[in-house]
């Protein structure tokens, strides 16, 4: 319980208020569109992360990696989706969760990996519950719903004794739009190509009971959302540059920074050497195409408080080059002083937080806890 | 010790061959040059990697957070630079492994932190060994060879009782070249001004025994070191496609790769859906801006031949998109079908090492060991 004044740097900080507000935000706008709601656990990896959305009304969790679902499964959590299509290589591990008892769900977008599925099923025993990926939006995997593929898929599971649990989409291109009708229009295509894919199913004689879809800025969004049973959303829990951007939360709701120290400086150039470098931010440069070039990252006071104009604008391994949009500070070495302790806002809290062990959770009066999160597959 | 076909993916895989040449490659250059040499192990932070740099013949090792100093002094390693300026919050875990025998240098560029590093070595009863860091390309932090703050910070640290014990420059502007000619110039630039702010400190009276400079292209590249004692280098233990456009090493000789499954495909846009995404590959995109793009990395069969052209052209967290440059490949399902495994080869190898809890060192036989690497701070 380190005072936040007293934590080494670099760290990953977590403002537990800007967090719990968020994790409410969405789970009150998913109780008024009628859905259920799945969190994509990927963002974090951390524990305590995963009980606060499931406490606030949470339905089950989605993972990225078998090893996110060994885990939170260990912690006790059972109703798990796979969200990453299926190979005949992870079966195993995917085998031996539904043996010890988790209700893992997993997914496929293509016959000949349905076929392994079924194949692999039939040898041990074992009915995998698969939902068939949905591509809306051209934006990376998934059958579009009018195509014969997903009969197909469907077919084949059926014909191995697999059972085709439900659709599931994600409008992946809602991250290259930044004005709320595009949103709409994404978020009413994401919702209407899984809704048609599901009724294409139904009218063929499968159940599909489940119509999943969603991503941040389409949940956010949605007017309507009639037919679907469930959303999923990951980055809401933290947000970050790239959804401000996207215009999705503002720079107050950026539950995540980094907390770094003030190494040095090159006064002539107008810049101060902070020691967050691409180790503690991550590589990602996901502003760089948006309406506002964040650099690696937005710089705040210690406590908090946005320097405007203030960002990383070069990161080596372990240095990060702080400097001000447009003329130099020349003056930044009297203004941020070698020792001075800053947070810096991400651009992406799912890249920034896999560059950590652990979170600190600041708590309203400053201190910390340590919430460790994992990585790896 | 699985066989590599039995491994999981996504893996970064290290094929020590490559890895052993590489290493022999650059102790013998310096061997030539009549220079040391300290290995950056920030780019494995993996224990049997160092060990094999020291059996060649390096002499110490240099780090870039002190974490990794601990780690490497508990396995026995005692002669370590910290690279990355000091700072006051810093000096406790600095102080506690020089008080266990590690032979710890520290740097700095500034009297404000040498002041500090004075005082609290003053009140600590402990003599720090302070090597001054000098600029010689504005690409990052120091000082300039002719600037007067060179001997202010010497002096402050002599007035203090600390030991003025080098100085240290590293060129990373090499990385913004890619012809021999211009990393010549930056090799004579970081050598001619390493050595004459040695000189400086010398006729001002200080013994600055060592001259330490280093970066993976230009330690590949100078022609001559006269006055220098070590050069320094991290990245050339792997290399990667960074260096590939610099200039320094073919991709026959890129010791890291990232093994991965084809999981599915868009056959119309000539895209295979692989597992590896930025999670395994990291968000680096150093190519984007060289004479060759790779995207987030080039393709090669698992057993590690080049397909020319195919690139990892998009990632998402754990989805990657492979695709031929320029004509799309609408044959990619049949020549690349679901569950074909491939390797990756990386951007930045430091970037995407530091994507992994673990490297699979892959011995000549194809057999495989787990070789574990440490993160966080």
């Amino acid at each position: 319980m380190a005072h936040i004044h007293e934590l080494g740097t670099p760290a990953a900080l977590i403002d537990t208020q800007r967090m719990q507000r968020n994790i409410e935000r969405m789970q009150k706008r998913m109780h008024s569109l009628g859905v259920g709601f799945r969190p994509h656990v990927k963002t974090t990896k951390c524990l305590p992360v995963a009980r606060a959305q499931l406490a606030a009304g949470a339905q089950g969790i989605t993972v990225s990696t078998l090893k996110e679902a060994e885990q939170f499964f260990a912690a006790g959590m059972d109703d798990i989706l796979y969200a990453v299509g299926m190979v005949a290589g992870k079966l195993d591990q995917a085998l031996a969760l539904r043996q010890r008892g988790c209700d893992l769900k997993i997914i496929t977008d293509n016959a000949a990996a349905a076929q392994e599925i079924g194949r692999f099923g039939q040898r041990h025993g074992m009915v995998f519950e698969v939902w068939i990926e949905i591509d809306t939006d051209s934006h990376r995997s998934g059958i579009q719903p009018e195509e014969e593929a997903l009969l197909e898929v469907a077919r084949t599971l059926q014909d191995t004794g697999m059972r085709v649990g439900g659709v599931i989409a994600h409008a992946g291109s809602s991250y290259d739009h930044d004005s709320h009708a595009a949103l709409l229009a994404i978020a009413q295509q994401e919702r209407d190509g899984a809704v048609r894919a599901a009724q294409r199913l139904r009218e063929a004689g499968f159940a599909c009971p489940v119509v999943s879809i969603g991503s941040t800025p389409t949940a956010l969004t949605a007017q309507q959302l009639q037919g679907v049973t469930e959303v999923r959303a990951g980055v809401y829990v933290f947000f970050d540059l790239v959804m401000h951007n996207i215009g999705v939360c503002s720079t107050d709701d950026i539950a995540l920074s980094v907390l770094t120290t003030v190494i040095g400086h090159q006064q002539e150039k107008g810049w101060a050497i902070v020691d967050a470098g691409w180790m503690a931010m991550s590589r990602d440069r996901g502003t760089q195409k948006q309406k506002h070039d964040f650099g690696f990252g937005q710089a705040c006071t210690e406590d908090g408080t946005v320097l405007p104009g203030y960002i990383l604008s070069g990161a080596n391994q372990e240095h990060g080059i702080l400097s001000r949009i447009g003329e130099p500070d020349h003056g930044i070495a009297q203004r941020l002083p070698v020792g001075t302790r800053l947070r810096i806002l991400p651009n992406h809290a799912c890249a920034t937080g896999a560059q950590h062990p652990q979170y600190q959770a600041v708590l309203p009066d400053g201190s910390t806890e340590a919430w460790p999160r994992f990585y790896g597959w």
